[in-house]
């Protein structure tokens, strides 16, 4: 039995024409041989529209319950699109997270998968040729309902993929594939036949909102190849896949960006064992994201410490430091929400020198100022001014060739 | 453990505003000792609007996936009530119909009910105050969700009722409880105090809307007693017991009335065995009601038969009829869609007699002409003139003294 999973999110389900084409790409599958497990969305705007609902009940509602409601939009979506496939005379059944069952841990509102029972799956698609699968919904090992949070149907369609075994992922999108960068930014942006694990994680989390990062990690984990492509077209999209030798002779893959940084400065805090923890650990307690960090070299006893946090948390963080001041120590607190983060991004780093290099000199002939600079083993992070933006994408975009083919 | 049954329908749970209602009822309960169990409808309108949804999705959709679709109002229902429980500090949980489990067979779109787990339903009781269970669904044996078809919400209540062994059940409506008559045709009508399952069912199938036929066969069949009474006060409603010697005292308990009749004459029907099966064989398989049925006395070899059917099954009656007219050999066919069923209901009548004879008589005195009579231990049905029913019915309510208390 040769089985494909497809995924298609909100907007693909979001009326009877949409889930139309939806039903051309499973028909396309089933000429082709396979049978499919179809994982859908809750309708466009649903879940929201639920959850809105939900904080006019009450500011602090019972997480089970709430994803309890939730779970109700991805249940009609796959109950309406069976409805519409029996009545075009495809064999087809919903199935939802219980009934498989998806069994995750009881972290409702963002749960974690733990088992898919995929031989279940097996044998319903003997007695027909679709299932369509409720995503982001599973169940405790007691019988409560989870959601897997925000983009979880993509962690679904990855996860049952990988139940499954030796079957296909095709995560469908309103985009063609996985863009070198921001076709919107830098009109050069050309689409990847192909890209890694590793590299495709740095971009989700940099901003590239092609795939949820969570699923991206569970392919890696499974190595299930996932092939990123459009709803609109047949075209071939981009090949989500484990690292392989010709992939290395890239040096760069990508460029990401993220607008969403706030920058915090501390001025003179005393350089001594613990001030890291005093910092960072209240920030973490308030469950405040903190992304790059640098320090400098202690000057009399006393260093600068600087930091990003997303903007919505600058407020909060400014507030704690403030609150902290006793333990701190520091002689003043800078902020700016001004920036963002230009990233370059290519397993190719691993073995090559000076990429680095290249990157600041490109940025330093527009006269782009560095502010901050974080480095992974596949990644260059350059925090700057945020109105350079666009600027420095292309600049960088283009100083490692990735608009050539 | 005292536990309460009390079930809800789709207008108790139409906003926040008349769930709050809800929570009063579940709150008095629970001072007054009792662990609850509250049954909820979807919200009044959703699943006819869902229903139009599939209608025009697919003319001969999948009942299962209709089912499915349909069980996510009283979902919806039961996660926003919990919500709204926490949140006042009630401890609660949703729970559906798969997690009690209430089993039905496959029967989808009108399941019956063939077990459910009390047991859990009582631990689960343990670790909460109140569970607020969806009515109206159950799940198969192989853990697809079906619906009991509509009113089953009442069902669901009385047999959770039953489940959970000697515990009072409630079902709340818009109306005080069970009435004499209908009080928009009597102005006299009466709320009775107790009635018995027997006159119930007559009751509820003359087109009483009070409780579903199917919860008072259940109530009957565990001898579960039901409290029907109102949302907006809390006076004491109708009792609906198992016969008692107290009633038997009581001669007649209700009048009831039934407009949706429409009557079918044949003359000349030959009069032979094997005449009334192929009469009535090819409007069963049609799936037509037939209600009342008469049949003159044979005269030369010829018999007149009658007999009614809901209005809307008129038309293809009268087709089907025609149809077969080479094996009825009927003279002749006449109809009449003016005409109305009334009802005189009492399980006094068992030990008493009189009763016919009373009714009759107060029909004639008001010039009523009867066109059909049927009779059951317990009832005594005039069909009539549809425009003579709301004097039929206030002369019959008036003449066996049902307006006094």
């Amino acid at each position: 039995m040769r089985i494909m999973v497809q995924k298609f999110g909100g907007t693909s389900v979001a009326d009877m024409d949409r889930l139309k084409m939806v039903r051309g790409k499973v028909k396309r599958a089933l000429d082709d041989g396979y049978k499919v497990v179809v994982v859908l969305s809750a309708r466009a705007g649903k879940t929201n529209k639920l959850l809105d609902l939900v904080a006019r009940w009450s500011p602090e509602a019972d997480l089970s319950e709430v994803d309890s409601l939730l779970s109700t939009g991805e249940q009609a979506s796959v109950n309406l699109f069976s409805i519409m496939l029996n009545d075009s005379g495809i064999k087809a059944r919903s199935v939802l997270g219980w009934q498989i069952p998806i069994v995750t841990n009881a972290t409702f509102g963002s749960a974690r998968i733990l088992s898919i029972d995929g031989d279940h799956l097996r044998k319903m698609l003997e007695t027909c040729d679709v299932l369509a699968v409720a995503g982001f919904q599973g169940v405790t090992e007691d019988g409560r309902i989870t959601t897997l949070g925000r983009g979880g149907s993509d962690t679904s369609a990855v996860a049952l993929a990988a139940a499954l075994g030796s079957c296909e992922c095709e995560i469908y999108t309103d985009v063609d594939g996985v863009y070198t960068t921001d076709p919107n930014l830098c009109s050069s942006a050309r689409k990847m036949d192909r890209v890694s694990y590793d590299e495709m994680l740095e971009m989700a989390s940099m901003g590239a909102k092609v795939l949820q990062i969570r699923s991206v990690e569970f392919a890696k984990k499974y190595n299930v190849p996932v092939h990123v492509r459009s709803t609109f077209n047949d075209n071939p999209g981009t090949m989500v896949v484990q690292e392989d030798e010709t992939m290395e002779a890239v040096l760069v893959s990508g460029i990401a960006y993220d607008k969403d940084q706030a920058l915090i400065s501390l001025t003179g805090v005393p350089d001594q064992p613990g001030t890291s923890a005093a910092l960072f650990g209240p920030l973490a307690k308030e469950k405040i994201v903190v992304d790059m960090i640098i320090q400098t070299a202690s000057r009399n006893g006393h260093a600068d410490m600087a930091f990003t946090v997303p903007r919505k948390s600058l407020e909060k963080a400014v507030a704690i430091m403030e609150n902290h001041h006793n333990i701190l120590h520091n002689e003043g607190i800078e902020t700016s929400s001004r920036v963002a983060k230009v990233s370059i991004i290519g397993v190719g780093m691993r073995n090559h020198t000076g990429v680095a290099a290249r990157a600041f000199e490109a940025l330093s002939r527009e006269n782009i100022n560095i502010l901050m600079i974080s480095t992974s083993e596949i990644k260059i992070s350059c925090l700057i001014d945020e109105k350079y933006t666009e600027l420095a994408v292309s600049t960088l975009h283009d100083a490692f060739g990735l608009g050539d083919k």
